[in-house]
């Protein structure tokens, strides 16, 4: 190779079927400098050559939704480190999260954000961004401190309208007031927490205190009315929102309701939602603590619901809600054996098996094409959270790579997963295709089952844009 | 250069701003055998290098739904052959048409599209494909000819609803039912053909007889009901349809409410019901007959409702509707200067302005992207219609192009377009961006003003999908 | 008595239980002159009292779609005269009906309203109105004979989009535009006459034959689209307009939805559709062929979806749709024992069971009150279609009443309807609730199971005023 | 007339027209014992008689929704003791009131509904029932109380989302959960605090504090907002609601789409949402305060919109809200003459014009029939709210009546009302109908302006039935 060429790529992937959002492109790919370099003919001149004859050639996983190294409401650690969880991410096809940066209360929020930062530069294997989660808005130089988080990139916010963490009406609009001509996307765990708490009072009333009851204790009523009402915050306001982990049908109806009226909002949902029911509360003793999560899963009407507002895009993205507890008396387990329902932490790992259960979900099994499976679980993503470089194959991208074999089926069993939680919630559950090799800003990172990544390796993703500010 | 080692391009454009539907593409673009070959990095090995600094490099415009060569409901041979009609697509950075072959009535369909497909082997300058249009369904083996047609890849029929060409209820729904099995689109031209018969009756008796009482004569009501009747009997029998030039906001408003409910249907606007009113049709004499065309143009608040309509992507499509008269005996002044609204053809030409109009209202004026610009005008028509190869900058594509100066103003004068119409509906608008240079298949069909491009060097588009059979 | 002291009645009902459709009233009624001359404490000075302790007393019913002494669509005369139809609408508490004067093909429509008032005046025993039923709008001085029909107090018109005696797009316009000035209200049968055609062409095709192929032949998006159409003509020509015995609840969604948006729409069901389903169609041999109806019964969910409609007022009115055919070679047999489903006559008798069915189906089975059961069988009927006199109590409306005994039950046998079809579909079904005398005018016409009615004796219903412009 | 034939009625008013809900009657009304004894023919053997020729004969008006003898939020009393509200309201032809039992913060239920039900009985000239108006769900014996109450007759409950006494989500799902099993209708006054204090704070800290300013610290968002929760909570707990004083079309739009899924919902606007627009507050000086109420008067285009909702029966109650403040130091200028908007009483005095103005409005400006008026401001509010006798003319009602001339046409002056108000705020307005004579329970108690009737001789309206369950 002539040097100055401009051809002497560091990789060069060949033989495998790119494919982005857009649908398959012809050719190969060729990497220099962390991005992608070229697509197409890009001809062998390359320091290092893989061949992917047979496999897909995707953009690497955007998780936007996940909990690492944080404390819950209930005062729990997550049972993840940045290094366990973004090892975990990794192994399942995923090179960004999107984490939060959770405010306790009284503390100031440059501070929560400088300390998530630490520790997820030291520990973070894959890239990252932070939702800055505001539990308290009574501390001193609020406003000024989240605006001035939200210039330096931190663009997107998350609020929630239950728990004790929860936020009133007039603290939401006051954080909406303060992100509005900033640029940047609310993001809010969106249920009544009065419908809450009456249903959790009458079932514990009545003795129903197993894990099944949790399901009950969160009625679906819950869920749409306080979507429909933050719909209306973000119509007074003009501040963009995007509703967290919708679990019904109904409120994925009260988006659609608001985006064809032109107000901006976005919506998600998670693989637990769409592919499992409540009736995985009901195994025996405590076992259904495993799929506890907020909100619960539903019925089978339900998961088809949810499929619906995926195909006509009411909701935009798929998202692993990852919140890690072990089975045992550091986590799930804390309140002891005899725990009722309302005394077990909330969560469910899912960081490793979103790719490959969604893969199966849309594309082995006819729901979808491999552009859609990209575009919910990368590609918009990347876009409405504004991660530059991210979830595309486009040359001038970070080179961010799963080598998918479409093929290869795997049964879950208990251990196979590489986070901190001890059991795997999808045991059992055989899938077809499989994230063989994972390349992050061009490094190797998973290849044939082993972790080649590095903690600290991983690097905080500029948001340079002022967010998504319309539909 | 190394010979063999798959550098040796035919053309490399650099320097210029890729931008596809999905965004931005750094680098450059490389050709080879009429295809895209590389994107990124391609380096310089090419037999020709063509700089393109301070430009936009897009995908040549799709536009589908266009009549050449054809003789209108009234008897008139259209002003335009393949070769004028062809030539001023490609001026106007069209690389793509879709025109109609058009059944006489008595006809075998084969023999039409025969006939259409002859003269444009010959005489068409870019690439084309062709909506079967059927207007007699009473020919001997309709049915079979249809479904031979369609396997054959001509993949989109139209019908109207009104006209002396119209299809009654039932001859709709029996083409419908050949089509449903094999895999195509139906296209309709949706009013209710007794509406306008009673307006257009009223006007009479009632003296309007004027270009402007046109627009009075095709009630919105009318395109309302029959958009809304041909939803309902996509709905029915499971064949996909796309709704031709909505004119009206309540007509949008119909496909988004079907298209929520998973019915397969799509729509369809043109520039002359965004930037037009039927104030047009007012000027003094018959000027005003210049801009006749069905459905007419509206008022101000529905070319808003139909961008509305546009971003909620409830319209997918911008076409011309080229439908070229001269403003003369020949064609717009048939029946003489006494012409009553009634004896005028309806129509004006498009595809010469189609792209610069919609760059400068979406780009230029800041309504959208030029990604958007992109998928309204190239993306969507090529991928709703099947058409391979086409809409959009991936390896393995066309390698149809356009060279696009965001930058340069021009004020349409009358003479400046290269149809055979010999008036320009858009004289004295002035617009901003403007396609310098266009390829097809990597030849170089317009330069700086020059067209360079063959009659007979345009093929036929092929159609290999089933098209789409769902949302 | 003393005279003149306006007290001397002609006859006073007391002890029941008086109740309109306001609710109940309190005291008793008193007649004179064939009018309701006083609520209340009324006295007990008539020329004769009738005691009715433990009864209701209410409204004689006005059944406003019937067939009588017709010609159907197939050229078979109506089993029932107007002596025979009256006398049993009378035994089922009906005091008022409205049935149709039917235009013969080429007939002037001043002809056909003479023919049936005529034959009407002679046998009739119970008051009665017409729909003018056109069929053919190419007759001689049609239009100013439909104008003068309607001023001379004909107010309401039927019109039919299926059989071949439908009539197209532009001739319903023109009977609505005939219409909009004088103030009459359209009736129309609306189904789409090509999905009929369609559905019932491919089961024929297909060998499926029998009177329980009738369902799908007539499929309920055939009801859904003309409904929508006929509604949009309504808003169009601002012509009222009443959708006939709707059967699916789609179709009242289409009439909600609207009247919402202040469009003169106005909707009837009837009791088959409301208390069958199309299982009936199915028993042994052409026994089926006795329910047969179009549009056809659906399933069971429409029927719970049409009640829904009544109690949201989506749908105003109950009627029979009384059609009445022997079950015989005279009648639905008339193309023998191996007749085609679409060769057997639709309709079944229904005058007089309506009032038992939905007195025992609204009131005995608690779906809604007394009052309710007036409204939509009585009150609703008289106001929309502006029948003067009729439908309420109130001092100065017709005597026209019921004495009817809430608990009286009775099972319905094969032969205890006085009309002349020679069976009852509802055979068998038990009803709580019975008429057990009912007064024309305040003569009494049924008494304990006997007719004292006289044909002839029933009078034209005057329709003074322009008829319900607005709803 | 011979004793003990039943015709020796109390009264009867011979003469006028009588016109109920259901329309109009025909010939006289007769009383006695208070109630109605008999309609039409009633003779002439009365103890007395009236004559009313000319006159129209109507049930006196039921005002569902006003403010008496009670402390206001700002813990102002209100300028109206039970004495010179009844006074008033029985000028305007009103005979029965529904105003508010108000708890103190910390005070039994009981006790307040006690003290109100006592004032009442010493001092109202008009029968009379209570909401209770919740505002302390903390104190002792609340739900016990509550229950109590409503099964002593106490029917409606009257909670607020706004203002310091609003009641917290939880505490109005309590309330709601109470009620349910007891049959009560929950009454709201439905506006999201947050929104209200957000935009009051902007406006104050932007010097934005007069009068005028009140409508935008109001924002339509946050009735909208509180009414689609409050309807979420009904269809949650199926305890039915009542939405108090609709000022938009979007929540009666809200109160529609609810009402169409067969939630229990109804709701309410009163004359100056319909017939004043916000422009009155910019009258100069302090003098717009005089028409400052909550929710504020809005736009020209939501008058007509409330107007729309009233004839589709979305809005099916029209009340005063009467909130009497003297516009003096003692009430709406208690902060002095440069008090802030924030500082100012909301309320305007209403008892007295609501039926004149609504007469006007509605029967003398033809936007629809007296049965209208009668069934908005007097069927409609005794049926919603189970008042027993009242509302309507039918033989056993109470004998409410008002003799209303048609004809007359009256302009309002300053000093004109009987209340202790001291201003009308809708001085100047020319109106055509007044009510002339005014009878309760048989009893004249106003003719040609003077007032007969006595404090104390008011009743307690027995409310028997469980209330509404139901649409």
């Amino acid at each position: 190779m002539i040097a100055g060429m401009g051809t002497d790529f560091d990789l060069i992937i060949r033989g495998g079927q790119l494919v982005s959002a857009a649908g398959p492109i012809a050719g190969d790919i060729a990497l220099r400098d962390g991005r992608i370099a070229a697509l197409g003919d890009v001809g062998t001149a390359a320091a290092r050559v893989v061949e992917a004859e047979g496999k897909l050639i995707l953009p690497g996983g955007v998780d936007a939704h996940c909990h690492i190294e944080q404390r819950s409401g209930m005062g729990l650690m997550n049972a993840d480190t940045f290094e366990t969880a973004t090892r975990s991410a990794a192994m399942g096809g995923t090179t960004s999260v999107i984490s939060f940066a959770a405010q306790t209360k009284g503390q100031r929020l440059g501070d929560a954000v400088a300390d998530y930062a630490t520790r997820a530069a030291r520990g973070a294997a894959i890239d990252h961004a932070f939702h800055v989660m505001v539990t308290d808005t009574g501390v001193e130089r609020f406003a000024e401190d989240l605006a001035h988080l939200i210039e330096a990139g931190h663009r997107s916010v998350k609020v929630f309208t239950t728990y004790d963490i929860r936020l009133e009406d007039a603290e939401i609009l006051a954080v909406m007031d303060v992100m509005r001509p900033l640029g940047g996307l609310l993001c809010v765990h969106a249920e009544n927490h009065a419908m809450i708490a009456r249903a959790t009072a009458a079932l514990l009333a009545d003795g129903q205190t197993r894990p099944e009851h949790h399901a009950a204790s969160h009625p679906r009523m819950a869920e749409i009315e306080a979507v429909a009402r933050m719909i209306r915050f973000a119509e007074l306001t003009g501040q963009p929102a995007m509703l967290f982990h919708l679990s019904t049908p109904e409120a994925a109806d009260q988006v659609r309701g608001a985006r064809r009226r032109g107000i901006p909002v976005w919506s998600e949902t998670c693989p637990h939602y769409l592919l499992m029911t409540k009736e995985v509360l009901r195994r025996e003793g405590l076992e259904g603590a495993k799929w506890m999560c907020s909100p619960p899963q539903r019925g089978e009407s339900d998961c088809a619901g949810l499929w619906e507002a995926i195909w006509r895009e009411d909701i935009q993205v798929i998202s692993s809600d990852h919140a890690p507890y072990r089975f045992d008396e550091s986590g799930k387990l804390r309140a002891g054996p005899e725990a009722r329902f309302d005394e077990i932490a909330n969560g469910l790992p899912g960081l490793e098996t979103r790719l490959p259960l969604l893969f199966d979900a849309i594309v082995s099994n006819g729901r979808g094409s491999v552009a859609d499976f990209v575009r919910l679980t990368a590609t918009a993503p990347a876009r409405i959270y504004g991660l530059a470089g991210k979830g595309d194959l486009r040359p001038g991208m970070d080179a961010d790579l799963v080598v998918w074999d479409p093929e290869r089926s795997v049964t879950y069993g208990a251990d196979d997963l590489h986070d901190n939680v001890g059991y795997n919630p999808w045991e059992g559950r055989q899938i077809t295709g499989w994230p063989e090799r994972v390349f992050l800003r061009g490094q190797e990172i998973v290849r044939d089952g082993g972790f080649y990544g590095l903690p600290g390796a991983g690097q905080l993703i500029p948001r340079p844009d002022p967010g998504v500010t319309a539909r």
